[in-house]
Parts: structure tokens; sequence; C-alpha cells
């Protein structure tokens, strides 16, 4: 048996290399492949693409996906292994279960709905995007009749992203976290004592920004000899391999923020990535196990570590000798209220800490109603509007800054968004599970000494990669199952000092 | 048959997908990959590798190449096809020629190989690396049996860089070029009125180098939307496809001919690629037919450009005005001189232009003895030696600046180096075509109006990719074969003119 599983392993190998290569492509054209490639670069992309789709649905993949499903074979095989026959099974079945007539149409649609959502966006025009829009949630649907469901049918859309997250549990947590950040919120907007802002846009020079980031890097324990921090319009991380994690960010020279929350934000990405076990390297288990953990890495350094007054302590005076003289006259008070400015506003992604679930929430409600056939795609706009009133208590003027203002529905990503507030409420769970081992989390940030998070945070979580799954490794990590108490708690602490309620 | 042809070229993009993805992993590799990625990096170019090969030598290849090279069926391809079909058989036949397991130790012994030369060269220590290079030059031997050859048996390797060179004809003209820059070699040596240099080597700063250098390849007609400029220790271009032709150089503060020249060395490369017809995009013709031909093409910008005094007339004060300073007492005859300094050295890749040939013909006249049976590896130091102070007049202290200090014989390239002659004798040889069409050649440099230059290499050279044979470029551009004459006319009137002798 040891020789079919080597064999075995040698065949996923060879679709992980196709996927690295893939993963080099991607970042290459979003730092500066030159304009006139891209054709012909499409083309191996799809050449690529095709292999790792064959590769994977292959007769070849059927026979080794049964054999070592075996009960009697599995006996003899590594834990490795066996995870990585039932990640691949499940890429299997779901590939092998929508007729390939079907999938062909769906990816083209995704391609043209795209492009069409950006003409739409930009017009604020809803009506340009809706048949589109329509067209994706009716074959989502149908591919959501092929692969079958449990008690849910938006659960099967959760589970591409968050493994064993479900509509139940969903619920729940978002409508114990919506009761008590919508008051929050409420309070803040009455209150007077808002911080002071002005400071914070004046000019800072992108070369300084940069040169600060790559201290802020080195003391997170980014490791530069396994990576790489380049510049692009739409900041990432990515995971190429373990040896091999990039983060790009971008600078504004009136807002130094984006570059310094951002680029901290990816390093949390990154540092999963980094220290993800060398044994799964070359293997699709070599990757983050979901997009809720993942998130609650960057999540953590950047609003945890990032947003945290201890970490600023720290961090002031550099940033302060980096920039041009405006902070000279603000205190690090002043600095830490400024950076931690709560206000209700249309964007998700320049939503600020205590807002930002509720973007999320209400994506999510929408997505639900959507294919539980409670609403319809042309409903959309009104009801968006309606929430974004009743939770936020702002009103879009258009759909450009309304419905239309993420891409992510233009590319069939149903499920997604929760995965953005669940990695809200485990990096805040982890948080306190970290509280236990290391008291002294305050006294780190202020010494600048962060390896010791680091490294906790590599042995708990980043190791694994995708040997555990999401809630396996919260309930592993904290004792508990998903928990949006700790947020809460979190959230409350933090706004009541901010505006000092 | 219009279907088996389809068929066809789909199968040979599919190749060409995979050569272009290994392309860019090499791009990324030389231009900042994170070291800790690289062993994962090699599986994938493992991988990637051997698709190409079993691509290339697979029995649906067979059937390809058996089909459509039947005299019937080609009467309906397409040139392109043809051309096509040509290609693939060589490489097809290169590759079904050598037992699997030969190929496979001469791989590993490659890669061996060249890391003990990269310690012979450092303890200058030939007996280190004899061993190897004897395997080398043994299985190489083995090769040209199992590949036959005409004539001679460094033919066969000949034929691998520069399809349609010969023995024969690289004996007459080295010869002749040989007997013609050795006596005036000696005689510049002789002469009392050598220029003045050492203002070349003061500071300019990279930055500095980089905005001139940027200046430059715009005007002589780099497609920055086609193309990137990087940096790297050694510097190269590269075409990942003909919309991506990436250049990269190198900045020596004390020494901005390192960057200047060679920057303009590498988008004489670069132009070639990107101006590829783009109906051969995607596949393997989509290159440069030799590696002659592309020497050409850099060489006739470095030299017949870049150290042509009609380029300085226009970019003299440009290159000050990016400088500190160190050329305001300097004329611009005097600055011309300084830049064509010619002096016999022991190390190829510092030669000035008139001795350079002479590094290419003592290898040259190595390799052929060595591949006739005429030498052994074991005499190479001491042969190598003579021949050094017989051309040029100097001995080699140790072997780590003599027979070591070239990375190719370590890689069992054998029969490259010619080229590089090649391409010299080449861009003098279609200058000189060039002059009857554009008779204002020198009134264009001194303009800075170097796009009807570039536009005539497209059309005459350029274009055709691998469509054309190098000597079939040379014939069809010049109306007659290669001629060493128009380099040695070059040479001497230049040198004349630089040492007024």
């Amino acid at each position: 048996m040891v020789a079919l599983e080597n064999e075995f392993l040698a065949y996923v190998k060879k679709i992980s290399a196709y996927n690295e290569a893939l993963a080099l492509i991607y970042w290459d054209l979003r730092t500066g492949a030159p304009k006139k490639g891209i054709n012909q670069r499409t083309e191996v992309i799809g050449v690529l693409s095709s292999e790792v789709f064959n590769l994977s649905t292959s007769k070849e993949m059927e026979q080794y996906i049964t054999k070592l499903s075996e009960k009697e074979t599995q006996k003899n095989l590594s834990k490795t292994t066996i995870k990585l026959i039932e990640e691949v099974k499940k890429e299997y079945e779901r590939n092998k279960k929508i007729p390939a007539d079907e999938y062909k149409e769906y990816v083209m649609l995704q391609s043209k709905a795209e492009s069409v959502w950006e003409e739409a966006k930009e017009k604020a025009d809803f009506s340009l995007f809706q048949p589109y829009l329509e067209k994706l949630v009716e074959l989502t649907k149908k591919f959501i009749h092929y692969w079958g469901y449990e008690g849910n049918k938006y659960n099967t859309l959760l589970d591409m992203y968050e493994p064993g997250v479900t509509v139940d549990i969903l619920d729940q947590v978002f409508f114990e976290l919506r009761g008590k950040i919508v008051p929050l919120v409420q309070k803040i907007s009455e209150a007077n004592n808002h911080p002071k802002t002005a400071f914070l846009y004046e000019h800072f020079p992108k070369e300084k920004q940069h040169a600060f980031s790559m201290e802020i890097l080195k003391q997170i324990g980014y490791d530069f000899e396994a990576g790489r921090l380049d510049t692009t319009v739409h900041p990432f991380a990515t995971g190429i391999n373990t040896g091999d994690v990039r983060i790009t960010t971008k600078y504004d020279e009136s807002d130094f923020r984006v570059a310094v929350f951002g680029t901290i934000h990816e390093v949390g990405h990154a540092l999963y990535e980094q220290n993800i076990s060398g044994n799964l390297t070359g293997t699709p288990l070599a990757d983050g196990t979901s997009m809720g953990i993942h998130e609650s890495q960057s999540l953590f350094y950047e609003n945890f570590v990032g947003r945290h007054k201890a970490f600023w302590k720290q961090n002031f005076e550099r940033l302060k000798s980096f920039s041009n003289g405006q902070f000279d006259s603000i205190s690090i008070e002043d600095f830490y209220r400024a950076i931690n400015e709560s206000k209700p506003s249309l964007i998700r992604i320049e939503a600020d800490e205590l807002t930002y679930p509720l973007h999320i929430i209400i994506r999510y409600e929408l997505e639900k109603a959507l294919f539980n056939d409670e609403i319809e795609v042309k409903d959309l706009p009104q009801i968006w509007n309606e929430k974004y009133q009743a939770y936020l208590g702002v009103t879009p003027k258009n759909d450009g800054e309304g419905v239309l203002q993420d891409v992510h529905w233009a590319g069939g990503s149903f499920g997604y968004f929760p995965s953005y507030a669940l990695g809200y409420m485990y990096a805040a769970q982890i948080k306190q599970a970290l509280l236990k081992d290391i008291p002294q989390f305050d006294e780190l940030l202020e010494q600048g000494d962060l390896l010791p998070i680091k490294k906790w945070l590599n042995e708990k979580i980043h190791q694994y990669g995708k040997m555990k799954k999401p809630l396996e490794i919260i309930e592993d990590v904290t004792g508990e199952g998903l928990n949006p108490d700790y947020l809460i708690e979190y959230l409350y602490a933090k706004y009541h000092n901010v505006y000092k309620l």
C-alpha cells in the first residue's frame, strides 16, 4: 500500500506544482506585468488551470480516492495522507457533480459579470448588473441542487469558505453581535467627545512610509527570507509556497494609515502561511484552513496589535521620526484616539473596527434570504438601503456606494462575506486564550517584543495548515466553540475608553 | 487536414504555455524570489520541465510529425505550420536519440559540475573541476555519436546554437579575424596616445544612472508596455512572451558604464523579441532564430550605436546633467576616446570591442580540438595560457582568471561561445546593409532619432523570429554570406581614429 500512497502523493504534488506556477503568475500580473503580454499570459493561465482541473477530476484521481478511502487501507496511511485524501475528495466531488457545460457557462458568466459590474458601479446603475447577477444566482442555486445541502441551502455555500460553520451558528452569533453593536454605535454617534483627526491627513512621503513599514514588519516577525514587500493598487498577501509568502501594500501620501494598517493586516495573513509546517509544503494542505481563520490572523495583527495603545507606546516616536512633523504637537493619547475613531459609513472596506461587523451582517442576511428564495435579486437595492439605515443610520445616495460596492457577487463568491466577521470573532477569542499563556501581552507590545506572540500563534494555529478544520482550531485553542462575547467585550471596553463614554 | 493542423497547433501552444510559465519562474528567481522558497520552486521547475519533455517526445508528437511531414499533406499547410513542424521535429529527434538514463546522468552532472566549478574558480584550482569536465566532455561525445555529425564532430554542437554555421566557415572567418586583430592590438599597445580614463570612475549615484538609462531606453524605442527594467547581479533580457520582454541591469556607482552599456546591450536583445510577428506568439517560432543573431542585435546597439560618437553628441550633455559633475571638464572627444579604450585583458566579459573576438577564438579553438580528440581536458589550462600569451600578450596568474573564468563548460554549453563572435560579425555586416537604406545613420544618432533604425531592424530581422535561419537572414539582409571584412574594417577605422594611429 505504501507504493500506492507514494504514487498518490506524487500525483498531488504535481497538481500543487501547477497551482504554484499559477500563484506566481497572478502575483506577477498584479505587481507590474507589462500589459501587452497579458493576453498571451491569459492563455497560459488557461492551460495550467485546465491541467489542474483535469488532474483533479481524472479517472486516476477517482481510483486513488476510492482505494485510499477504504478502511483497511487507511490503517496503514499517515495522518497527513488521510487528510489529503479528504481534501482532494471534497474538491473531486464538488467538481464532478456539476455538468461540464454548466460549469463552463458559469465561468464565462463570471468573467463577463465582473466587467459589467465595473461599469454598473461606475454609473451607479444596478439595472445594468441585475440580469447578470440573476443568472449567477440562478446557476449557483442549480449547483447547490447538484451538490446537495443539509439544513439550509446557504450552508452549502458557507461550507466552501468556512467548513463546519452553518446558518444556525451564524444566525445566533450575528444576532447577538448586531444586538450589542447597534446601540454602541448609536451611543457613540451621540457622544460629544469625538477624537480630533485632521493631523492624520498631512503629507507623509511614500519612501518614509515604506521605511517605517519595513521596521514594523521586522518587529512583528515577518521573515524577509521567505517573502518580499511590493506595491500594488489593491494590497494582498499570497503564499506561493510556505517559503515564499509575499505581501503588497499601497501608499497614500495624505493618509499614512492606508499603508501602515494595510501592511500590518497583510503581514498577519503572511505569518500564517510562512509558518505552516514544512511537512505539508507542496500539498494542498499547506494553506490556511479557512477564509475565516486566515482573516482572524490579519485582523489580530491589524486591530489587536496595530491599534493597541501599547503598540504605539513602542512605535509612536518611531513614526514621528519618519514623518515630516505632522505628529509633533500630538500626544500619544490623541493619536491613539484618532486612529480608533468610529463613524458609521457606507463603504465596507473603509469601515472602522466597531461598525465593520454590521456591514458583513447586512450582506449575510441578504445572501441567506436570496438562496432561500425569500427575496429576489431585483429587491436587493431597496433592502440594502433599508438595512444600512436600520443598522448604521446611513443611507447610500446611489447603488454605486450601496449594493454595487463590492466585487464579490460579480465573481459568484456567495457565502464568502461571513468569513470576515467570523475572522474578527475568532481573533478576539484567540486573543483571550493567548492572554492566559501570555498575560504580559501589553508589556510585550510596549517593549516591541512581538516574537513570543508570533511564536504562540505559530504553535497553536499556523503550523497546522489545513490539518485542522476552523472550528477544531478554535476549540483546541480556546476550549470552546465560536463565541461572539469576546469580540463584544473587546469593542465595549475599547470604545468606552476611546470615547470616554 | 485542417483539423489535424489545428490539433497540432493547440498541442504546440500547450508546450509553449509551460515554457512561458518556466520563463517567468526563472525571471522571478533572478529578480528577488525569497530564498527559502527556492527548494519548492525547484520542484515546480522539475514538474513543468518534465511535462515539456514528455509532450515534446510523446507518441502523439511523433504522429503529428510523421503525418504533417508528408509531402501531400504539406501542400495544404500554412508556411508557419511547416516551419513549426521542422522546429519540433529537430527537438524531437535530438531528445529521442539519447537514452533516458544517460540524459538523466548528464542533467545531474551539469548541476553538480556548476557548483564544483564555482568552488574551483574561487580556489583557482582546475584539478577540482577537471574530473567533472572530463565526464561532461565524455557524455557530450557520446551524444554526438547518437546524434550523428556531418564533416566535423564539433558541427553537431555548433548546430544547436547557430544552425547552418560549420567548422569550415568558422575556421575561415576566425583565421581572418585573428590575422587582422592581433597586429592591431599589438600596434595599439605600442601607441603612446592612450585615452585618459580616470574620470570614468567617479561616484555616479545609482538612482541617477537609472534615470539616465530610462531616457536612453525610450530613445532607442524599448516598449515599456511590453517590458520592464529590474536590477540583478547578472544583467539579462528575457522574452516571456512577445508582449512581455523584460530586461535587467546592475549599477556600479564607481563605473557608470556597467549600467549604461549593459542596459543598451540588453535592450538590443529585447527589441528583437518585442518585435517578433504577433502571428508567431505562443509558438516556439516566437524566439530569436539563433544565439548569434540575437547577439548581433545586442552588440549592434551596444557598440554601433552606444559607443558611436554621434550617439554621444546627442547624449553627453544629458549624461552630464545626471552626473555629479565628473564630466564637467571633459570634452566629448575625450569622453568618446575613454569609453573606447582598448587594452588586452584576461577576462572575456570585461574585454573591449577590439580584443573581445580574440577571447572567443581561443575558446573555439580549444573546444574544436577537444571534440576532435586532438587535446584532452587535462591539457586545457596550459594551452589556454599559451594562447592568451600568443593572441593577447597576457598570461593568467592562475586558472581562476584563466580557464576557469566562464561558467559555460560547467553547464555543458559546448559550441555556444562562437555565437558571441558571430553576432559581432553579423552586426557589422548588418550595419553596412542598413547604411544603404539609411545613409543618414550618423545624423539620426546625433538627433536622438533612433526609431527609423529600430523600424529597419524590425522589418529586416526581428519580425521573422525563427521563420528564417541565421544565414538566411544574413543573406536576405546583406546580399551575401557571413563576411568578417565588415567587422575588420569597422575596427580598423574606429581604432585608428581613437588612437590616432
